[in-house]
């Protein structure tokens, strides 16, 4: 099954708003197997609308429309829709009722536009909207199945997680799994070069790699008539995968480097507190946007000035002045010290400078990451992020110190 | 002019990221007045890519893509584009050179396929992408114009603003200026609910607002022959939206809260320390992320659990036992603790609990930010900022807690 997502709505090519619908229906097409090979918008007008429906009508086994179901006059999705299909819009009782009954209940009267809504394809299946009052609506004419959802995202979501769901599922032939494998350290360029014989080979599974602010992750996605059959296929090739990155991967199907810490830290009970220079709160930032951060994580301090790292961490004055900020002894006294006040298991910390400009004699790029752990040698280790900017550098660093960390639990 | 934007990538049909590249375009050129019709996405395959070049012809004058001009075997999008207008691809010695100093500067080989991208059309303009090793072009043929941009968000949108500025530009019949007006602790639909009268009549300059996470933009685009005749158009219209909206506005022209609270303590001389518990280090990384932070922020200490906030910051643990965490008084203790612990002349504090979950009492959402400076009384306000999610009553919290600091220095 082949299917198309026509988007209609002059907001969108106006760029007011991304297509945010588009993407959640794509997804849930993948994830029933369907492939969607176009994605089109068109602003509110019916030549337009009646040239996109024609020419999916085309390729497209599926055709779902979103937007233009609403009360306005520039709403005419069902209209235009429905004239290339040859079909009359009928006014459907119970859809009326609901629209009459959400305006009783919010105190307002029902306008006839409003009413409007209630028109619907003779012989459609209604899609009752549980976040609006517009009604969506599915039918399947000469082999091709429409569905049309409300624009808004979030009544479009509800529709497609709720009433239209059921009519989804029908047309789905395979189960579809998924495994994310997730890289940190190796670029885009490099991963694809060592794995294009594997790629290319490989087609079910297939295999994608998709690059973030310096992560790499690889999507291994297999199609089959069962979920069993789709993990058989998937195991070979995730095997194979992991054999050849060991020092690459640092987890599968999990989020990002802080979830992994994270997870490894609650397995082993331990608890992490951090001593942050050049990444300025960023990887307290990251640990704390997981729900449960309390579990392991105990604090930390974003030691940006010299005064800082003195008066919250006891680094020695001695050490800044004669090593200076940016170096291996201040990154050491930074993470030993945040060990011994914080009392965690595990301490990291970051010193740098981050750009854009050098320093003090420092090339801009240069950072030191410290790690401390009770009853264990504290190791430092030195890396240079330049090369695209300050933010860059900074999401860098944070990310080789919780990669880092990471290793430093194998 | 009639512009269709043309994105090129298997990953935005699987729905594994939204098409803010054709957003963001479509934005840009709508404040140049060129009209798009049609956004369409095909994946990395020739034959569609070429069958929909072949139809943007047919009704744009201007097509862009987005992505596919990467180093790996599925970035097609300049060998197709290219033979759908019968032109060659050769080598660019500028860009070559670009591209082997990039991989040098990070210490990395730089294979055959990172070469690869500095094959560009015969005759066409070069895009240098300032923020990847993939370069763009433009070039115009039988009448249209046809402008090649990188896929990644980030590059996108460097280029669009960078290399290919000047030739959109020229697209434009009229001379562009633009305020953006931003805003803080108003929605974007009541915003637009009181400035719609203006918005339907202002035609130029044109009023559009874009929301962002917990905030408001407002761009106010005016076009004229010559920019002293956009700046007449812009100012009454600005003007009199500033006179509306004291309170909600904190800047014009500004890119962020952080900015223009960075902006403000460096014209007062004054240095600000910060302690976070639920923001967790996220105001610090706001700050520390813009160059020249140093000059302002001492540094803070993200207090996660109890006892950071008793050892880091000396918040008295008869104050904790008796009020909680998540109180006025233990915002007042950390914030008024960092204080003088900092010697800064400014210091805000954060305690809250952003959920998901309601915990011993306290309901997801509720927050405390305190404001302490030296020689003034320390003032704490309480918020609920329930509702979207952790990240997103992080974001509020962190947003609140930088707009009242902002107001604190009227």
């Amino acid at each position: 099954m082949v299917a198309e997502i026509l988007s209609i709505g002059t907001e969108l090519l106006l760029g007011m708003v991304a297509n945010t619908d588009a993407q959640f229906i794509s997804r849930e097409l993948a994830a029933r197997g369907i492939f969607v090979r176009h994605h089109t918008v068109v602003g509110d007008n019916a030549e337009r609308v009646t040239d996109a429906v024609g020419t999916a009508r085309g390729r497209a086994d599926i055709i779902i429309t979103t937007g233009g179901l609403g009360p306005t006059y520039d709403d005419m999705t069902k209209q235009t829709v429905c004239g290339c299909f040859g079909r009359k819009l009928v006014m459907h009782g119970p859809s009326l009722e609901q629209i009459h009954a959400y305006f009783e209940r919010i105190g307002r009267a029902c306008t006839p536009n409003n009413e409007q809504q209630a028109m619907l394809p003779e012989g459609c299946q209604v899609l009752e909207n549980g976040a609006g009052t517009a009604p969506g609506c599915a039918f399947e004419q000469d082999g091709v199945h429409v569905i049309m959802l409300p624009g808004p995202p979030r009544e479009c979501m509800a529709m497609l997680n709720g009433a239209a769901r059921p009519y989804l599922d029908r047309l789905s032939e395979n189960a579809l799994a998924s495994r994310y494998i997730r890289f940190f350290g190796i670029g885009e360029s490099e991963l694809e070069q060592r794995l294009r014989p594997l790629m290319e080979r490989s087609l079910n599974p297939t295999v994608a790699p998709y690059a973030s602010e310096g992560e790499v992750c690889l999507r291994v996605t297999a199609s089959a008539p069962t979920s069993e059959a789709c993990e058989k296929l998937l195991k070979p090739v995730t095997d194979d995968i992991q054999a050849q990155f060991p020092e690459y991967i640092y987890g599968v199907d999990v989020d990002n480097l802080e979830q992994a810490v994270s997870a490894r830290l609650k397995e082993r009970g331990e608890t992490l507190a951090v001593a942050e220079s050049c990444t300025g709160g960023l990887i307290a930032r990251r640990v704390t946007a997981l729900p449960g951060a309390s579990d392991v994580f105990w604090g930390g301090v974003t030691a940006y000035s010299e005064a800082a790292k003195i008066k919250l961490l006891g680094v020695p004055a001695a050490i800044l002045a004669e090593y200076g900020a940016v170096s291996e002894q201040t990154a050491r006294a930074m993470a030993e010290g945040i060990l011994e006040k914080s009392g965690c298991d595990r301490a990291l910390a970051t010193t740098g400078l981050c750009g854009p400009d050098d320093a003090g004699g420092v090339p801009a790029g240069t950072v030191y990451v410290a790690f401390a752990a009770r009853n264990a040698e504290t190791t430092v280790k030195k890396m240079n992020v330049r090369g695209r900017g300050r933010t860059y550098a900074q999401t860098l660093a944070a990310g080789r110190a919780l990669k880092g960390l990471l290793d430093s639990m194998q």
